[in-house]
């Protein structure tokens, strides 16, 4: 089981990409972590050192994909 | 069974995207077309109509996720 994280931060393109997104991945091949940087400060460091520039964003097997534009992280801070 | 189709150019983010992501998706739930734009330039403009602007892209029932970034469609024509 490979594990993908989502991050995003609330914002309408966080919640399309995750609706649309997230949830369309092949659930017998990932487990799939939702977190929400703007509640979750504390996995904002996590989140840079996995490449994570802006949200929101996609990471799997240390692979990091930025969907469209919805946030900045540093506007999180 | 919804549809989904992953526009790219060969580039390699590309080719990075379509392997980690495109195979991502659940197979029970999307049909996943891969549409190569730089050898399949007469569907530039279908995927313009769907509101692409560089690729890699993911087109999931009428919603544009832009990917990274790649190339703009522009530089294919």
């Amino acid at each position: 089981m490979k594990k993908a994280t989502f991050y995003h931060a609330g914002c309408p393109v966080c919640v399309t990409a995750e609706q649309q997104f997230a949830s369309a991945l092949n659930p017998k091949e990932f487990r799939v972590e939702v977190v929400h940087l703007g509640q979750q400060k504390q996995r904002l460091s996590e989140a840079e050192r996995a490449g994570v520039k802006s949200v929101p964003a996609l990471v799997i097997d240390q692979q990091v994909f930025h969907i469209n534009f919805g946030a900045a992280l540093n506007d999180l801070k």
